[in-house]
């Protein structure tokens, strides 16, 4: 039975699963949702995954959800290539990029990108420009430690690279739209700022399957 | 060389690493931190965490922060007896648990516990009663899932029990100040609102070694 990926077009969390079976090569049925619609709410939907959010995944009988639990399950399921470390030392550092990812650039995105693109609350500006900030300190860690690295633990493209990628292209393209131009992020062009984390862009960009993970709307 | 874990008492993430290391029967050697005194942002203690956090654990060589990355280290590295499942669906679904423990518990809990520990923020109310809801609703979808189970995932303690039970912890403490029952939070009694749940609380605290890892300060 084929797997089934329940996603939404732009949400870094399903793009997170999408790049997971991008390189492990692994088939699934897409399951697109369009949340203007209200199909993440539908019954249907709530039945498999009560929180009515996306990612959701179907391997036969079984169903999860939340990115970092299904790319788990993945890892365990189908084991190669790993994502998660080839030792005890980058399985660690890896679930480090992780939940800093989830921490710090998740938690801070979540105060200023929602505005950005729905216009709701961009008259909290000192929320706003609090979260700015924690967002560029984790650019520039990140970009101090991709001055030595390729990939952000080991050797490969590991679940680090690929969780952090959508928060990263998530947070550019907010940057990128007009109501952003009144906080002066100064998050992008990512190239002359963070020129390390542009050329790691690059290579996810590069990886085979990425042109089906990017988010459909986004092309328009 | 022993591992060394560096720790604050009351610090619900460094409680899950010490649990961790409990049930895998691992010795360590405790270096406790008091932050009223920036024992945590001194420049020994930044250069192993520069977020000057809690937990950090050394071993050998190998430093590592994040209460989740520690854990999934010391799996892989200390396998026995597993705490991240024994099939790919159990290990799925206990990285569910762990993710919604940070997306909602530890989230919402940020907006509440410190207010009512530190008595800073509390005229924030329609933050701190969307919090206490957000939590409510946790505790319930916890209840009701222990309904038909002994421990969160599979048939014994796992790293969802181990990451979840001292955000529990926690909030019951907060909950049990008296700047906390203007709030009218419904959390406490546990026994009474959600009985399961206070049944798998005593299984935990019946874990052997449980006694070493509660927070010194909490028995005053």
């Amino acid at each position: 039975m084929a797997i089934e990926l329940y996603w939404g077009s732009g949400s870094p969390f399903a793009w997170r699963v999408m790049l997971t079976l991008a390189v492990k090569g692994l088939d699934y049925e897409s399951k697109l949702l369009e949340f203007s619609k209200g199909e993440n709410k539908s019954p249907e939907y709530l039945k498999l995954n009560p929180r009515g959010k996306v990612p959701t995944l179907k391997d036969g009988d079984f169903v999860n959800y939340e990115s970092l639990a299904i790319m788990s399950y993945l890892e365990r399921k189908y084991p190669e290539p790993p994502l998660f470390g080839n030792s005890p030392e980058e399985t660690g550092l890896i679930w480090r990029f992780l939940t800093e990812c989830e921490s710090y650039l998740v938690s801070a995105g979540d105060k200023i990108v929602r505005p950005i693109f729905f216009g709701k609350g961009l008259d909290k500006l000192d929320e706003i420009q609090q979260a700015a900030q924690t967002i560029r300190q984790e650019l520039k860690t990140l970009e101090e430690h991709l001055a030595h690295a390729t990939w952000l633990v080991g050797a490969q493209v590991s679940a680090a690279d690929i969780a952090v990628f959508p928060m990263i292209q998530l947070i550019l393209r907010a940057a990128s739209k007009e109501a952003a131009q009144p906080f002066n992020l100064q998050w992008f062009p990512l190239a002359s700022l963070y020129p390390n984390l542009a050329r790691w862009v690059e290579r996810i960009e590069a990886l085979p399957n990425y042109q089906r993970t990017y988010p459909p709307h986004w092309r328009a």
